[in-house]
């Protein structure tokens, strides 16, 4: 029977032919295969694996080291820096140990909690730095397992700083970070990728450079999967030491550490920290300009861009990692001037995803979230599973309460007093919302010569696809049609197209025009009877906040509005309008009105009660045209709307 | 909190609005939604439901009766008539039971084993008739168990003929279809619709025709759901009838039993058997023209025709039930005199449904089997679940031993001497060869004055989608690229499409352009080397018998190569091409050649040898263009081959 054939088959995208049955390559019958279309194999690599790729197809990359922020209101920025940094495409990030800073709590400060928003809010591989020293045992396991259920996933083992002058080992405590890295090791087997420090100069209390050397060596033998290297000012240090690694048997990446110099001040103090030695040429620069900040940052990065250079051509050098000190302004543009910055990034999937492990197979979401996505991601942290594919399947019934949601990094980056100013100090009625409505979409300024820059739905500026819908969008929210979402309908763009793209190449991306808005009841009366005349073409949700709810979706089910088709792969599918979801989102979407923008006037104040009668009497509604191919008719159906009204 | 309102959500695809918490409809937060798109509601509802909604939509209907046949091949042909019949939209079909011919067995010719084919091969909704007289309740029940486990849903429940002249009641046996009836709700709740048989004229064995009313709502009131009548030859019979039954409280649906008169004797048989009377004015006409078979059957779809149309005027008739002894010519004729047969029936999806309970859900094949979706059903029958729309989500990794499937359904219709004359009663060499695939093709007759109206892969004629790509097939044919199976690409089209059309109305749907052939190792080498030009646009698959295999199929993942979008639903992809299916259907493919062509010669013989130094030594090849908006260019993929080549 040609049935007991062995079967064979290749895995790997690029064309080769087995010899049958000999060739002992897996049966295919039997092989696994991806529940999920790959469409992005960063999704799906571990970190060392993504350094791997990048190596053997000779793409360069770089990574970005932050510190943990003191206040509050610093996380919330450094949040902000992370989305701006992170869209030029770091393989990884890393956040740094503050033992001072209670480095493993759950304070919206703590190294920990940085990492954790870093991974699961902005998507970003994130390495977390871990000490040892004056630690238990107990401690650093409770550490290592709250980061692997937050969903981190990279280590950095370090000693730390001993504390007080005299420090001695303990006899089997955590004496050095090779004991960090074999209890990781031990305790969860592969689960981590684990970095260490590597010192080009050696490290300042090494007995030599050479006694150095085999302390890395043996952190690396212990487990350790690739090595960050202290900063260094002449790439030849960095080469040398490498040379030196490769010498004693150190095959792993070994990835140098920059600093771009931003500042006087800030260089003698990393300089006295880390004990390290300024050149003299560089001193002989930096002195006579110590004052002129814009020209110590200009000499840095020159000096960072021809040392990464020299690096680079190399051909021993892959990825260069950055010591930011959290600013943004001279890494960036270092990187751009070597040309490794990302400037238009490939979006994985029209939606910002989240890098916890469990959100790996995740390709589809509500369209409601579209511009709150850390909201979506922290109301279904608690899923198991998430959607893979199609809506409804595999996603929980359970949305995260409203009353937990006012995360820190949820709550408006503006200060109370520029909302006021943006938004209005006075309401005189529902109009001065049009207005603010308005003028958000516009860009241009109220009144009173304030942008409104920023909306209770959505703390950022309009997206760029929305800019495709300005036109008409001013126009109905002057009426007051107050739109918080939209998408323009899309027939088969390529998916790299600058704006609408996503996926990889060499597909086609779709999507069904999409509007949603509050308005008034008299409007929604007007609004259904024109509905009639579109009832097979638009499928409509109309909600107020008590739930009263008009729909003529079937059955309950999801509407894909976006999706694309790509070489070789099943249709990706990853927004729908569904709507179950849709009444969780609309609960939050009334609550914005009362939390954001109601609050910043005293009660019983006029303009509050403006706001709230809005929340109260206003119908949430979403419009979904069906025909994508045709010129979108949402246009057209709130144009009958106001004709009926007159 | 906002939050704790009361959902109310519409389950109904019509515009409603819910009056808040106090309408008391289900909170949506916690209703279960489908986890498929519903695409055709006639899936998922039992038929019961089916009739219900039909009547509420004043959608009138036909059901069509069969009986078993006595032969294998008579089944083969019955088989084939379930599927041209039920092409024209029957809202269900049903199989006598047959005591005489085993009719619980697992013979191909048993009442069981057709219905069971009737459901799950043809996907018609099906009625197994049961006869309950002189069976014991453990025969019974096993029939009743047995009818389920193979996914049949509705049981006709009678009492049979009784066996031998004096027949006698047995104490707690099954007397009366009643007896039936309530059997099945004890036994099986409510899983089965039940249908009974109701008489226009009363029963001949009835004391009288009042009592056979009480008889008949007894059955009702045991649980039956709904009434066929036997047949009668004026519609006043039945409309009387119909008035009599609701006059005492029978309100469930009765269908009309109709006859077309084919015949003088099989009207004379039928007559005999149910004790019915034949009107004078219908003896008057048949007599005299009782050996004009023509004249009588004109004369009996005008008669059937007349009487259907006045039932339907009545306004109390919804479905018609016609008796067709197996016969197609003249139900179909009335059929479409009345307007009810579906000229242009919609397609649910692009590939036949089965009707099996458990493959509702089904929606995704992959299009390998494309022209034999029975040998797929059945080599997928075991499977627990179905790709539920993604392909390798739910799919059972097994299917059916290749050994299992010569199905008595499966073998050819046609007897081995019409092969020969299609395929060769004597092959000279590959180009024969080649020349039966070019006539299958091209509809022209072979050089022996045969059309070639099948071939192993494919047992029907050419389907109209595949006409599209004709000119471009033949010529590749005649050169040594054996198409089996092929689709062109669609951008778009309207789901109401004639040809490519599929699924609800209001939709587009989209292919990927596909071609699937054998071909020799010579022409594989040249297109290999074609096809790194369209290493990034075309996907292959290319594998012999001994399995060795060629692919660029990133990671084992399927390509979905059909897809619709449909107003208000999730992207639903039926097709795929699938590098693990492939490689099962790779055995059937090549085990055809043998099986179906190459014993159709003795051994040993050249024609023989041919068919076998193909098997042997060909590939099978399957190319997928992925850029669909674009012309399809595997048509260039073949020219450049055969340019390499010369």
């Amino acid at each position: 029977m040609v049935n007991e054939t062995q079967h064979t088959c290749s895995t790997s995208s690029s064309s080769k032919s087995d010899g049958g049955s000999s060739s002992g390559s897996e049966s295919s019958k039997d092989s696994s295969r991806c529940s999920t279309p790959v469409l992005d194999a960063d999704r799906h690599e571990r970190l060392r694996e993504k350094m791997r790729r990048r190596q053997d197809s000779g793409d360069k990359w770089f990574s970005l080291e932050f510190f943990p922020p003191r206040t509050a209101n610093a996380a919330v920025n450094l949040i902000s820096r992370f989305d701006r940094m992170g869209a030029g495409g770091p393989l990884f990030i890393d956040v740094t140990w503050h033992p001072a800073g209670d480095p493993g709590s759950d304070k919206e400060t703590s190294s920990m909690i940085i990492a954790n928003t870093a991974v699961n809010y902005c998507g970003l591989e994130t390495i977390l730095h871990m000490t040892c020293c004056n630690q238990t045992k107990d401690d650093i396991t409770g550490h290592l397992q709250k980061a692997k259920r937050l969903g981190l996933k990279n280590i950095m083992a370090l000693r730390g700083d001993p504390v007080g002058e005299e420090w001695e080992e303990e006899v089997d405590g955590f004496n050095y970070a090779v004991d960090l890295v074999k209890h990781i090791r031990n305790e969860f087997d592969d689960y981590f990728d684990v970095c260490v420090a590597g010192y080009p100069k050696g490290h300042p209390e090494a007995e030599s450079y050479e006694a150095d050397l085999r302390h890395l060596k043996d952190k690396v033998f212990a487990g350790a999967d690739f090595i960050i290297t202290q900063l260094f000012f002449r790439a030849e240090t960095f080469l040398k030491f490498m040379k030196d690694c490769q010498a004693i048997g150190i095959t792993c990446p070994i990835i140098p550490g920059i600093f771009p110099i931003q500042g006087y001040h800030s260089l003698r103090q990393l300089v006295k920290l880390s004990k390290l030695e300024v050149p003299q040429e560089i001193k002989d620069v930096i002195e006579p300009i110590k004052d002129n900040d814009a020209a110590i940052r200009s000499y840095g990065v020159e000096l960072a861009v021809s040392m990464c250079r020299e690096l680079l051509d190399s051909g021993m050098v892959h990825g260069l990692h950055f010591y930011t000190l959290n600013r943004e302004v001279a890494t960036t543009e270092v990187l751009k001037r070597l040309g490794i910055w990302k400037e238009d990034p490939r979006r994985p999937l029209p939606w910002a995803v989240s890098a916890h492990p469990k959100r790996r197979v995740e390709d589809v979401r509500p369209i409601f979230w579209a511009s709150r996505p850390k909201s979506y991601i922290y109301r279904t942290q608690e899923w198991d599973d998430f959607p893979n594919g199609r809506w409804g399947n595999s996603s929980s019934p359970a949305f995260g309460e409203l009353k937990d949601y006012y995360l820190f990094y949820l709550k408006s980056k503006s200060p109370r007093e520029e909302l006021l100013k943006m938004w209005g100090e006075e309401l005189t009625g529902e109009e001065s919302v049009f207005e603010v409505f308005t003028c958000y979409i516009t860009g241009e300024p109220n009144k009173n010569g304030y942008k409104v820059t920023c909306m209770p739905w959505n703390d950022d500026p309009l997206a760029t696809e929305t800019n495709l819908l300005k036109e008409q969008l001013e126009k109905v929210n002057r009426r007051g049609i107050l739109t918080i979402n939209s998408q323009p309908n899309i027939n088969g763009k390529p998916s790299t197209d600058p704006i609408v793209g996503w996926g990889p190449s060499g597909g086609y991306v779709f999507q069904k025009a999409y509007l949603e808005f509050f308005t008034s009841s008299e409007i929604v009366t007007a609004l259904l009877k024109v509905l009639k005349k579109y009832e097979s073409r638009v499928n409509y949700h109309i909600v107020n906040v008590k739930g009263q709810n008009i729909t003529n979706a079937p059955d309950l089910q999801p509407n894909a509005v976006t999706w694309g088709i790509f070489p070789g792969r099943e249709i990706i599918q990853p927004t729908v309008v569904d709507p179950v979801s849709f009444l969780y989102w609309k609960d939050e979407a009334f609550a914005l009105w009362i939390e954001q923008w109601a609050k910043l006037y005293e009660e019983e104040s006029p303009s509050r009660m403006i706001i709230q009668y809005i929340h109260d009497n206003y119908y949430l509604v979403n419009l979904v045209d069906n025909d994508f191919p045709l010129e979108n008719c949402l246009w057209q159906v709130v144009d009958d709307t106001f004709e009926l009204l007159n």
